[in-house]
């Protein structure tokens, strides 16, 4: 399974900035079964278990997000780039690996559930998720972990959280 | 259906822009019940029969995009916003209801396949639509059809295409 997604992860040099090997994630979109196997398993987790609703993120992770949250038939919220969300928000800055960027969510969408499991395509230095995770903790939400398709094991994003963290490839 | 539907679509006036009703799709994500019925009734269509792949527009058709892939076990690529997709790229601008803005497609991701169901959550005037659409054509590729769920009836978008258009819900 490993060396099946590793052939459909390709990398781009200096994008989207000089210094960044970018892993390009889109090419296991063109193969529908290598994409439900990948799907199936991140399912098959506790993580999904042990939540309420999915929190993807913009907008790679709500590719993957949406296929877990149709496969489990579980409900699926969404965090935002600035601007795209109408009606109330809740809103945090974070940190990329290259500049800054803010996230937002809907404050009506995470009302009805407890707990969340956060769903993105990669985890790298964990920014991103950080900031989702401090937008649900601000909102008294539990997070029963974070699942993610590709893990850069090297930047070690993983020891910013204390909840559960999945990959399917440790690149 | 048509009225579980429309409950679920939430309009927000003046968003993003004054004079604009934007009609928030996303609470349909939080009924799985209601969305896996939306899926197959996109799904259950010649469009996607069609089709060799599906071409889902950032950020709100990868929503319906990948659900639709997922359950039909079809290829899917996605047209995104400048300055998100790695590699060569061929690149449109299109106008919207309010201001403009430009479309990618990875090249590559297109060379496989020879006909494409384009999907995406809303029809408003066909801006979007028709630079995808202008896009496939460029590359010789042919359209089976566009898939959307919510369509803005009075803004007549449909009108600009000869490919069949299908939506769930005329607002």
């Amino acid at each position: 399974m490993t060396e099946n997604l590793k052939h459909l992860i390709k990398d781009h040099i200096n994008f989207p900035v000089k210094g960044i090997i970018f892993k390009d994630i889109l090419p296991l979109l063109q193969d529908p079964d290598i994409f439900a196997k990948v799907i199936e398993e991140m399912s098959n987790s506790p993580i999904f278990r042990n939540a309420d609703a999915i929190i993807s993120i913009d907008a790679r992770g709500f590719i993957f997000g949406t296929a877990i949250s149709f496969y489990l038939s579980k409900p699926m919220v969404v965090a935002r780039k600035p601007g795209k969300l109408p009606g109330k928000l809740i809103q945090k800055s974070y940190d990329l690996e290259y500049g800054s960027n803010s996230l937002a969510i809907q404050e009506e969408s995470i009302k009805p559930y407890k707990s969340f499991a956060i769903v993105d395509d990669l985890l790298a230095t964990g920014g991103t998720v950080k900031c989702v995770a401090e937008i649900l903790n601000d909102s008294c939400k539990e997070i029963s972990g974070l699942s993610v398709v590709i893990e850069l094991g090297e930047l070690c994003g993983r020891d910013k959280f204390k909840f559960p963290v999945e990959s399917n490839i440790v690149l």
